[in-house]
């Protein structure tokens, strides 16, 4: 799987791996091991306050040599502060989700940070790639956690992306075996960026609880509720239960936003309350079946690509 | 792409490609068409009645000295009426959807058919295996048309159910690239199932206007509806405005029911009626820029598979 292409260069990676900042899941271990490998890691800020971020950069940066990067979600009240930090820790990439690309991005490109953002459809892809994106993520409705209100899938949407756009594109949503990236490149990507099967290994700061629920899961075990608010894919549990009905007797944004109430995600994610929290996952959690390190997620991704491409090599 | 697999040997085809059975879509026409390029092209019995599918039957195998197929959905009250039909006119390949697919398999069998049953998720595609399927196609809730409650998607519903199931996979939904073909095959499918792209060809008996609202559509113009009916993916129109709404608001089975009435497929893809009627759609249908002829389409399919696998051997 060593490739050179636009993004492998972009990012000076070996391979076209690239971890999703995820919240209550991707600090500075979890991105630091991705990028020890030849990926690209990334610290989601999402869940952190400045000052912990940067406390997460400097020990990522103490724990690799290698680049890595910074996912921050634009809608944040404090986004401006958190563009601040990335620039005065000098971090090399940010990967942007959740609001208007171009936001900061003068303020990121005149920092020569690479700057990519996260889309859901053509459209926001074209507008990001307007605004001076390096490369965007098409992010896929079967991605765990918040997604587009089109719930394009992922096989629909790179390939439009791919058309459409110039600046290289990243697959997202459902990719979780060597296989999986080969078909995302197959599909017109140059990366992928890789969630759930992350947010289970040994180095993600998630619960243990919540990691051995994406492992006990099979393909139906997944969820998409939450559409008036933003759609959001998670496992099946108790609360979801509750939220499907709510959902199926019509309930209204307001009645919802009570219903999933404060810190849900964190309840779930990082405090391992299986039943009440939110616990975000993709659909392809059904094909993750034990926690592992990063180390061996790797090599396992990629002799699954080599060997599935040899496979295709000798098809025809 | 001249693949030699199970399900090229299976069916005696040149190609991995199957054109899906389509009501109001595939009839003899269509079908002939595509097993004369080197696929499988099916009957769509669907929307026919017995006297109807002999028709079809025997002007296909008029208009070609390949195989053919059709496609039954088990749940028409006169399933097995149909069933009697393709044994009579002998025909070799039955592709059954929508039921139990070990309700008629017996006597399928005995007769020497090969039998594939379309499942949407893992356990559904072990059951048709248990039966004696010959194979199986998972399809993603990409799809146009009528989809499984789990709304997997082809990226996941595909690698899951070949890790789980020995006969061979064939992957639909999303499909109407040779990147698709090529992705589908990475993921561990044998050959893929192409609905829309066909739907939308010049053999196609769907009506012109319908044709041409596949290819004016974009990445967002498909949405999923009736989930409570069952789900189903169509362009949208005013008439999926109002049912949208009415979904959002709650509307119960029978209301939904009431609101969808008779025969809106017919009034849409057949009839052409863009506004009122159910155009029945994949979200692929952004892909598809031009009503092309079978012939046509299957030259840029085999073209465009080359071409990726050429890019993907030249990347490492």
């Amino acid at each position: 799987m060593k490739i050179k292409n636009r993004i492998t260069e972009l990012f000076e990676i070996e391979f076209p791996i690239i971890q999703a900042g995820m919240v209550w899941v991707s600090g500075w271990k979890l991105a630091s091991a991705v990028s020890n490998c030849g990926g690209l890691g990334l610290i989601g800020a999402g869940s952190m306050k400045p000052d912990l971020l940067v406390e997460h950069i400097q020990k990522c940066r103490n724990a690799t040599s290698k680049n890595f990067g910074v996912n921050i979600p634009l809608l944040r009240k404090d986004a401006e502060e958190l563009i601040d930090v990335v620039i005065h820790e000098k971090v090399k990439v940010v990967f942007t989700s959740a609001g208007h690309p171009g936001k900061f991005i003068e303020k990121l490109k005149a920092n020569k940070i690479k700057v990519v953002h996260v889309v859901s459809n053509v459209s926001q892809g074209m507008k990001a790639e307007s605004v001076g994106c390096d490369g965007i993520v098409g992010e896929g409705v079967e991605a765990g956690g918040h997604n587009g209100k089109d719930e394009l899938t992922t096989f629909c949407l790179i390939p439009q992306l791919a058309e459409n756009i110039s600046v290289p594109v990243i697959a997202a949503g459902g990719i979780a075996s060597g296989k999986g990236i080969l078909a995302a490149l197959s599909l017109g990507a140059e990366a992928v960026q890789i969630g759930t099967l992350f947010a289970s290994s040994i180095e993600s700061s998630a619960n243990q609880s919540y990691k051995a629920s994406i492992v006990k899961s099979n393909d139906r075990d997944t969820i998409l509720l939450l559409r008036k608010l933003g759609p959001t894919r998670m496992l099946k549990n108790l609360w979801t239960k509750t939220a499907e009905q709510y959902e199926l007797n019509g309930a209204d944004e307001t009645e919802l936003k009570n219903l999933v109430g404060e810190k849900r995600e964190r309840l779930g994610i990082f405090e391992g309350d299986t039943e009440n929290g939110m616990l975000e996952a993709g659909q392809c959690a059904g094909l993750i079946n034990s926690i592992d390190s990063v180390e061996k997620i790797f090599k396992k991704l990629i002799f699954d690509f080599d060997s599935q491409l040899n496979h295709l090599k000798n098809l025809s």
